[in-house]
Parts: structure tokens; C-alpha cells; sequence
């Protein structure tokens, strides 16, 4: 969607709707000799609510880069009151992964890591185990094992916080990582905590989905990738994606298929964050495509 | 999956798995001149249950068709405390559809029965509505509106199963009839009457799920057809499948997605049941594809 | 995504992407008091051509209807050597069916237009067989048999584009009709001639492809809608979706699970037409969602 | 689908239909004090060919695992001319993996091998290049590099032979692998290499599909694996699956996506072939799930 060899600042807005929105953010950039790369702009008739993402090459613009923000804030954002994010291409977000001894997820993103697919930048690993030890020091990021009890949590979440501030961490991504994080932990990382978890049609409640699952003979499996909010697991969704099981995939099946679709689900997640395709509004994602 | 030329008989068997029971079945087939078309055999390990569906031809079969029961009965099934169900390829069901205002299923399975798609005799529809008594009309069916209140609900259900039985229906499609069937009128007709509703991921309680589900942003919504129990919503999953949706579809675009998949899956789920191709064991089905 | 109970103008416009496209546009709208209620807007920056759709409120729009487009031409269009097309929201397109005996695609047309989800006008009718005349007549629709052979196609196409002409026909659709147009008859109806086809993975030619696809055991097979132009099967892609199928599915079965498919699709396609959310360039469509 | 905890015999049988062999075959294990774990049975009716997976405890067996062979043969196998083949579940099959310089497919079964899911050994790596040697390193796997090019195909194949059958390997899996081996290295490894690639709807014959695709404007883009035969890609598929992409997709875009794509179905191929799921007959496969 983005062309990575341009240099190019992104804006996320929304406000309530009204007449003249798109004309000033435009004539904003227009105006400073930014060329648009990309526009995209959805109204939510049952909200009122404008949503915008807007993409413009740097080149020849004619304010600072570390000026562009505040002018704005100042000349637009300030005068529609508009919520807005700015982002330049050519950042790369700090990403920190929390896991635990499931590894499908982080096999997955390290990966891509590896391989460059993923822009971004993997200073630290934290976990309640050392399983998973030897294959981070392979890629020589930094690995703390932080057990986390009913008892420690506190003081635990406190080692944590400080490694993610040591290392300028942007996002924590939980790839299966089974603990739930405080109330405090969430608030320090709004819409910056990513996690992924099974799903199912219709849901099951209580502690072995699968089994429940299996027990009403469900044709198909589910995964959902969120932000973390304090209310657990009900934070707004990122992406969904499914599959087709049968009567014959027993519930070992049914795991290891829905492992699958995590790993899938979880990098698209990670992906739509890392290139600011989405903003959250309310409780709701608008994901730019 | 099966021939439609050929007389064929088809048993749908369950029980404790144990030793020799495929043999003394194929046997009971063999021995008496049937030929196998299709078997297809399943044992779930979980539980240590055994399930069967097998479908011979009949064309050189030594019992007469209206004693194999009988005669199963007595040589195979009580042997093995085998649950069995036998059915003839030749013989139509007789389906009874129950309809309200919402017609999409109602027309979808209309065209299908008017196409020849759908191998059963639908002698009546029986609606709380009289909106779409032109449509059974033109196709010369029995059509009766049976409006349904709180207080009248008993005796209205009397009505309709004398319908039912004066028509000798052997199963009930609800191609979304927003009327709750009373536990009676349930039990009248077990794993005989197959119902079709939305379904979500996570799910939405509440009676207005689509705003709900918008509300949290979901990227998929999906439908879910199931034989009616007792408890609502909870019986045996027929048949699921899901669409994408984004955060640009309103409620209204999400219902009318919605819609098209209920269609699909409630027809899937039909063709099952009237080709013998399922099999329910406690609350799960066994769908033989 | 379009509010059904507004009155609005819709533009699809496209062109060499240049700076200031989209300040013009929304300029021409703002300053005449025209209220954005979309606006999508993409660059395909492999070609360098911009696209886009925008839809605004008429109720305070200074320009009267019919002047819209010659005010856009002259003032907007003109200047950016802009493409565009304009359509409003409350003009009911009129569109013909053409269908031979397959009749799956053609019932779910007419049951979405009957019951009012298809915002369309359907005058006429044209196949080369009388077996769905019954039902065009039930529901007051005009129908014409024109069977089509080789020795006389000019003869009876002159006398369809009589019909359509009469009939006023905005778009057709080739709900399974069974004959190839002749490229005159299709260059009457630029990107106004919506097909269906079935697909496969990989693609079979040939006459027989659900057998050779059989043949190779496939495991999945789609349904592809596009706009005729003169090269068969050719035309810019609408709409594609898949099932998935298993060595048990026969032939018989495959053509069954495709008609459900193709009858969804073609839906879905003939949906975006009416809606105006597609604009084709060169031989590719644009599709807003 | 198979419990790993025990230990048993799988029969993949096919042969010409006839009355009989179902009981010949269940006799036969039965008789001889094995446990049917599983059955599943399918005539092929329009080719008249009957095929099963069978498969059976060993623990109270009568014949010597050795001899199982040889007695089935001889008592059933040769008297209805069937073709079968006999696996054990303790046997760890020996994979092969040819790689070239793209490491998607590649970084995805090491992950999956490394966590246990993939029930095989690879001591071997092949590539054309030395770029992924240092991964195969740090999982102790020999790499070897042996590039090939028009002139030396024939003497680099023979030493990929040679380490081959140094290796005990049973089957190759090409993990795009970019090199189109010869048929005499294709006759050597029948049904036994497994290949995977993109496939479209259509399909878009020539060197840049992804270009070809994009330049129609395709909704959806797919995945093939299947075993290679001396025909190139067109061998019996094994797996396939799709993903929906829309205009905004670039081909980079449509690249990318079709990578996750093919890790997941090539996985599920190999998967499928190490728990000998699987029987090929004529250019088709049965595929028991």
C-alpha cells in the first residue's frame, strides 16, 4: 500500500463530521507542496464520526519534519476538533514480544523478523520461562525471564516496565503469552498491547474452550487479534480470520489447526500496526486497507 | 455423493466401539448379496464411540426392504447395543417450512425445491404472518397463518402440529421463523427440526447482536444452523460458515451480508438432513460429506 | 455504505495522478455547498493513475441536477484531463436479464428483486428457451424467447437491442446465458454486461472443466464476475469467490456447490454495478467498499 | 485423527470396485486380533475404483510387523488385485528440503520441525545457494550447496542423489525450490517430492503471473502443493487454498500475501504426507481428513 522508498508522513484523524473536513486537511498539504500518496476517508453515518488516513511524500513539503505536527495542531487539527496522529515512514517502531512456552507465534514473527518482512526493530524479549532462551540469543535480542506469580506480579510488571522504557519500546506484542497483565501495565501501553486468542462460533465460555468447542461439534474455528484493554480480552478487534474443522478433527486437531491461524492472524495484526493502517475510536477499529 | 439412479439403502449407526463391529456389519451387507456404495466410518477417540453411515445397493439384496430393519435389528444391532437409523434412497421426505416476515431463506429454498435441487416434498408452509402467502400460492402450496401471541401460544401449537401431522411431515425447516417453539412442540419432533441463526466472533449476547458486534468492530460475522433442542440456540451444529465484513459496512450492510450466508448455510444444512448425511451422538453431529 | 434515504451525487473519476487532484474536487463540492458523505480515494502507483469516488448530499448543493456535470467538466474535469462518470443516488438503474435453461442464478435475482433488496428495475427478460417464461409472468416481467443459432445471431441480436432499446436497458446480465455476443452487440454495451463463470485452480480448458478438474483433484473451485468485452472471458473482474470441494465431491456434486457459489457472486457483482462502486481502467476494476 | 500414542499398521488400498472387499479387508485384521482405529472407505463412481485407509492396533496382532506385508498380500491383496501400501506409525519418515533464496516456506517447517509439530526427521538441506546455510547450522542439519545451471544440471543432480540415499531420505519437499529437476531425477522420488506455487483465478499463464494477475484486477489469489511429476505443475494436487486481495493491492502487496499463503498450504501437504493421509491414483489424489 505504502511505498517504502519514499519518505512520507502519515496522518490517523477523526472527529465529529462536518462540511469542509477534507478541503482543509487537503489544501493543508497541498498548499505546502506536499503531494498526497494516499487518501482514504470513511464516514460513520450511524456515529457522526469522520475517519482519515492521509499520506504525503516529503519531498519538496514545505514545513520541517519536526515542525509538522505542531503547525497542524495549530493551523487544522485545533479548528474541526480533530484527534490526529502523525507518523513518518521512515520510523521504525521499537517492538518488544511478551511469551511463554507456547512458541507458534513467536517462531512465526521472529521469522519474518529475520527475514525483513517485519519493519521494525525487536530489542528485547520477556518471558515467564527460559524455554525459549537459546532461540533469542541466536538473534542476539536481549532475553529476560521474569516469572510472574499471584504474589509477585506487582514488583514483576515493575522489571518489565522499566527493560521496555530502557529499550524505547514503542508496542508489546503477546505472542501467547499466558499471563494477564495489570490494570497499570494496560494503561502505560494504550492501543499499543497486541494480543491474539482462539475464537469460536458461537463462543464458549470458561477455561477449555476446545473442549466445549468440540462437545457442540463446531464446523469452524476462529482467532482475533486486539489491543489490550482493562476488560479482558474484549479490547477492539484488529483482525479475525477462521477454519473449516470437522467431526473428525478430534481436540488436539483443533489446537493444533487453530495455532496455525493465530500465527496468520497475529502478523496481520502486528503488520496493520506497524504501518499505521488503523486508529481506534471507541471501543472499534477503522483499518485502512 | 450418492447415486441418485440406484435404489439404495443407508444406516446411520452409532455405539460403544469395540472389536468387529465394521466386519459384522459389512458381513450382514454381504453375506445377503447387497453391495457397498459407500462407507464411511469414524471412531472418536475422545469418548471411545464408534459411528457408521453405509449405503449398499439394493438391486440383488436378499431381505425385502420393508423386514431389513427387522432383521439388522435382531442379527447385528442388539448384539452390539448398536444404535442404527435406516433409510431408503427412494423414499422423498415430506418437509414442513416455517416462515415469518424475513423471506430470504423462504425464497432460496423455494427455488431450490422449484428447481428440483432439493429432493423433498414441502406439502405446507405455516407462517405467523400472511405477507408471503402469494408466494406458496403461486407454487400451490398449503399456506396457513398461524399468528402466535404469548397467550395463545399453547393452543396455536395444537393447530399447527395437527398440520403437521395431517400432511405427515417428517421434518420442520425455520427459515428464520422468530417465533420460540415450546419444549412440547421440541420434543415432538427430536433432531427433526433445523433452525438457522447469525453467529459471531467473539459472540454478541443481547437482543440486538449486530449493533454489538459492530460496536466492537468485528471483521467477520457468521451463521450457524442446528437442530432445535430444549435450551435455545444450544442444539447440534448442522452447518457453519462465515463472510468478512470491515469497519466501512454499517449494521444495516452487515444484516444484509448476513442474510446471503443464512440462505447458504440453512440449504447446506437441509441437504444433509434430507440425504441422510448426518448422524447426531449427545449434542454434536457427525456429518458424513 | 451509501445512506439509502439521502439524495446524493456520486462521481467516479480517474486520471494521471498529478498534485491537487483531490483540493479540486472537493473544493467544487465544498464551495457550493455540497456536504462529503464518501470519499475513497487510491493511487495505483505502478501506473501512476488516480482514482477515485466521491459522494455528497444535494439537499444545499448550489448547481442544479442536470447541471452538475457540465459545470464539473468545464470547471474541474477539463483542467486535470479527468475521466468521470456521474451518477445519482435516487435514479433507478433498468436492467435486463438474459438466461437460458440454467436457472440458478436467475431465481436469486429475481427473489432479491422482489423483495426489494435489488434497488433496480427489471422490464424485460431475453432467453433462448421458454422454460422460465412462467415465471417472468408471475411476477409481471416482459419475456421474450429468442433463440439464438448460428446461421441467424445477427438477425436475432438486431431484435434484442430493439428490446433493450424500447425497454430503455441502463445494464445486462447474463444470468448463465449460454451464447457468446457478437462483439457488436457487446460494443453497444460498454462495462454495461455483467457474466459469471465458474474458475478453477489452476484453470482447465477446454469444454469440460469441472471434469478436468475433477480429473486433477482439485480441492477448490470458484466462481469469477466480469464485464464482457470482446475477448471471451476475458473483461475486467468484479467479483471472485471460493469453495472448497474433496475427492468425494463428484462431478455432479462440484457443478452443485459451484451454482450456489456463482448465484452469490454474480450478486455481489451486479450489487456494486447498481451501487456505482466500481470504475474500470483498462482491464481491471477499482472496486470501493 | 491418529492417536500417536499408539502403535499401528495404516493400509492405503485402491483397486477396481467389487463386491466383497471391504469384508476381506476387516476380516483380515480382525481375524488376526488387530483393532480398527480408523476406516474410511470412498468409491470413486464414475471411475468404478474403490479406496480405503485402514487403520489398526497393533498391540495384539498375530503376524510379526515384518510379515504384515507379505501375509496381506498374499491373502488378500493379490486375490481382488489390489494395490496397497502399509505404513507403521513409529516410523519417523526422513525429509529432504530443497530451498533457494526464498526462506518463507523454508523458515516455516524449521519452526514447525524445531517445536516437535512435524513429526519427521531432516538431517539433509540442498540448496542453489549458500544464503540460508547459517540457519540449517544453528539447527545442526547438513547444508549443502550445490548450484546448478543449464550445463551442470545432470552432474549436480547425481550428487544431490548420491546425498540422498546417504541420507535414507523417503521424500524431497521443495521449499522454493526455484530449479525445475529433470525427469530422470523426478522418476527416481515418485509421489514423493512435493512441490508448492501460486495459483490464480484464472490462471495467468507466463513468467509474471503476479503481473498478469494485478493487471485483470483478480479479487483473489491461491496456493497450490502437489507431487511433482515429469509434466511440469501439473502433478496430483495435494492442498490448496486462497485469500481475498482487493485493488489496493499492489503486486508487492499481492506477493507478500501469497507468501503466508503458501507456507500454510505447503505445511499442510507435508503433513498430509507424513501421516500417509494420503493415496494418489491416475493424476488425482484421495485425500482421507
Amino acid at each position: 500500500m505504502t511505498d517504502s522508498t519514499k519518505k512520507s508522513a502519515i496522518l490517523l484523524i477523526h472527529c465529529l463530521d462536518k462540511p469542509g473536513l477534507v478541503v482543509a486537511i487537503t489544501d493543508f498539504i497541498h498548499n505546502n507542496g506536499g503531494n498526497i500518496l494516499y487518501l482514504d476517508q470513511h464516514v460513520d453515518s450511524e456515529r457522526g464520526v469522520f475517519f482519515m488516513r492521509i499520506e504525503w511524500d516529503l519531498k519538496k513539503f514545505a514545513i520541517q519534519q519536526d515542525k509538522i505536527a505542531e503547525y497542524f495542531e495549530t493551523l487544522v487539527a485545533s479548528r474541526y476538533q480533530m484527534t490526529a496522529q502523525l507518523h513518518f515512514s521512515d520510523t521504525k517502531l521499537r517492538m518488544a514480544l511478551f511469551v511463554s512456552k507456547m512458541s507458534h507465534c513467536f517462531y512465526d514473527l521472529l521469522a519474518r523478523y529475520e527475514s525483513g518482512e517485519l519493519n521494525v526493530e525487536i530489542p528485547v524479549i520477556i518471558s515467564n520461562h527460559a524455554d525459549l532462551q537459546h532461540v533469542a540469543e541466536r538473534l542476539d535480542i536481549d532475553f529476560h525471564c521474569i516469572p510472574v506469580t499471584k504474589n509477585n506480579k506487582q514488583q514483576q510488571e515493575e522489571k518489565q516496565k522499566e527493560l521496555l522504557q530502557q529499550h524505547h519500546i514503542d508496542f508489546i506484542v503477546l505472542a501467547r503469552y499466558m499471563q494477564v497483565l495489570s490494570d497499570d501495565f494496560v494503561k502505560c501501553y494504550p492501543q499499543r498491547i497486541i494480543n491474539i486468542h482462539h475464537s469460536f462460533l458461537p463462543a464458549f465460555p470458561g477455561g477449555r474452550p476446545y473442549h466445549s468447542a468440540y462437545e457442540r461439534g463446531v464446523k469452524i474455528i476462529g482467532a482475533t487479534s486486539h489491543y489490550v484493554t482493562a476488560e479482558l480480552d474484549a479490547g477492539p478487534i484488529i483482525e479475525q480470520d477462521v477454519v473449516h474443522v470437522s467431526h473428525k478433527d478430534s481436540v488436539e486437531d483443533m489446537v493444533r489447526i487453530g495455532r496455525d491461524l493465530e500465527k496468520i492472524v497475529l502478523a496481520r495484526a502486528v503488520r496493520h500496526h506497524v504501518h499505521h493502517d488503523l486508529l481506534v475510536y471507541e471501543n472499534r477499529t477503522v483499518v485502512f486497507e
